[in-house]
């Protein structure tokens, strides 16, 4: 057993935060031997709630939780009485993949066994609920953005953490909006003939990012679940492009009366036109990011909120002035 | 038994979902008398792991788990050797302070017991797996901004459903945005006479909604684990003003090139000054608004990031032509 212990497992797997108490049982014992071993064995071990049982190569070949050891007849062989098909881990299992397994099952610990097929560790769901609270911390933050995980809490981070843990987002974010700057720039013509136009960029860019974001934070989280996979992507697309619609529309009207105060019918003309785009166009990208990066094979909540929110503000700032360019020259 | 389980326990509290198979045991039994009782009631109830102590009016007095019990002496009482100082829960603990308890624990299982005392359940750990996975979703949903939470899955769920779930939080952004239109409205003539200030408007703007969602997540997820606190405030907030004006610079140092090469000497100096407390300012909206939410009773992820964007855009509106204004008119 000394020998596994000293074993370097890969970080966030199975080994790694696997722990060495549990009882193993020789096949060959009968029930009453069994129990005798278990109640002289498990004094000083925790969350011991299975037995496991092994040959006599200490190989895992079954396993009963003590509630129906202590429901079997004394004399039977645990051989006879043990339940053969169990749930077991490998020492490389990621430890996002034993989550899925713990809240797919009812068990409170389950066994790891090496490539012999040994019986080594168990993982117990406390270990889970740790493995859980950190995953959903990980994921929260990347919504900030916030780029490297944190080590310790937030109060006791030093401010050069927390400096490098947040300004590599924020400036790569910075060199993004340059291209939104470039937009601009490109109508500055129908921008200095209608100023009336910046007031409404504020609103009907975010609204582009805004319902991006909702689409990806729902599409990501739905993939961290397992709702969705890529197969889905054609179906989610067809009741994006229907509910987008529906959105766009509703905050279309909702804008035409401030665009019809502020600046006229024309600029109501193009604000209500541009909303419905810009939502329809941001919903479809922030629906589909996540299955572009799952695709190439990366973490699909990288096309987090800031992520989509940027992409939306280039798109959404060509569509605003491209409309407008388009109505207003006329 | 049969009218505890017809009364209406709170959504979302212990009461509601914990579940009735639980093996009570009268103190006065010998620990032998107390195992074959196990061993007789234990076979078709799942997720038995511990005992639990009764007396003769039912109250809960005590536990043991199977482990412990089956160490103990056979002769002596299970009053003598039962654990007496357990965790227990009544039934309107919240769920996300069960949740707590078992992260704060390694129990698998713990009892609930009614106004009287009396032994009337068990909440498992599996059921706090499930709570644990539903509220990492709320919570990351409301990150989006998506308003309910969705009955069903992303997959299955209709678009009048998914239409209800995203439009209210999009049309709330949209009125709150009309007030950066009308902060443009306000500074229309510095704008027109330097259009190029247009350019830098998403640039500005963004990286200040971006540096304030940041603060806010860390702070709102820092309190949903329980690392910081209302008292930790000031703390936090000196940390910020640090923090936020060495970020600010960063960022201030990376736009004032794109500004000299877009706008000349006195649109990068405006631009700059301006990063750096569009920064600061949207830092510490953002590290505060969860503190003033939860003094207000109120849940501290309400200021998740569609909020403070929209927040810190109206601000920064207001930073930036506040700033032209003063630099450009000398």
């Amino acid at each position: 057993m000394r020998r596994e212990n000293t074993r370097i497992f890969e970080k966030e797997t199975t080994g790694s935060f696997m722990n060495k108490e549990f009882i193993a049982i020789n096949a060959l014992l009968t029930v009453e031997q069994a129990i005798l071993y278990l109640r002289e064995n498990v004094r000083d071990k925790r969350n011991i709630y299975y037995v496991y049982i092994i040959n006599e190569h200490d190989r895992l070949i079954g396993a009963l939780s003590i509630r129906e050891l202590l429901s079997k007849d004394s004399n039977r062989l645990v051989s006879e009485v043990k339940v053969s098909k169990i749930i077991f881990f490998k020492t490389d299992i990621d430890q996002e993949e034993a989550v899925k397994v713990f809240r797919d099952t009812d068990l409170v610990s389950i066994p790891v066994v090496n490539e012999n097929g040994k019986l080594i560790g168990v993982v117990h769901v406390e270990d889970i609920l740790d493995v859980m609270q950190q995953e959903a911390t990980e994921d929260f933050h990347r919504m900030a953005p916030v780029s490297q995980k944190l080590d310790g809490g937030l109060i006791e981070s030093t401010i050069g953490a927390l400096y490098r843990k947040r300004i590599v987002w924020l400036i790569i974010l910075v060199f993004i909006n340059v291209f939104s700057g470039a937009g601009i720039a490109h109508f500055q013509d129908v921008i200095e003939a209608n100023i009336a136009l910046v007031f409404f960029l504020p609103l009907l860019v975010d609204s582009g990012g805004n319902a991006g974001s909702q689409s990806s934070t729902l599409v990501i989280r739905a993939m961290a679940t397992g709702d969705i996979h890529l197969k889905d992507w054609f179906r989610m697309f067809t009741k994006e492009v229907v509910l987008s619609m529906a959105m766009g529309f509703t905050m279309a009207l909702a804008v035409s009366a401030v665009g019809l105060m502020r600046g006229g019918v024309t600029i109501a003309i193009v604000v209500s036109i541009t909303m419905v785009c810009i939502v329809v166009v941001g919903s479809l990208v922030g629906m589909s990011l996540p299955f572009i990066f799952r695709r190439l094979k990366l973490d699909p909540a990288t096309a987090s909120a800031p992520l989509i929110t940027s992409i939306c503000d280039i798109t959404g700032v060509l569509i605003y002035f491209g409309i407008a360019n388009k109505l207003l020259n006329l």
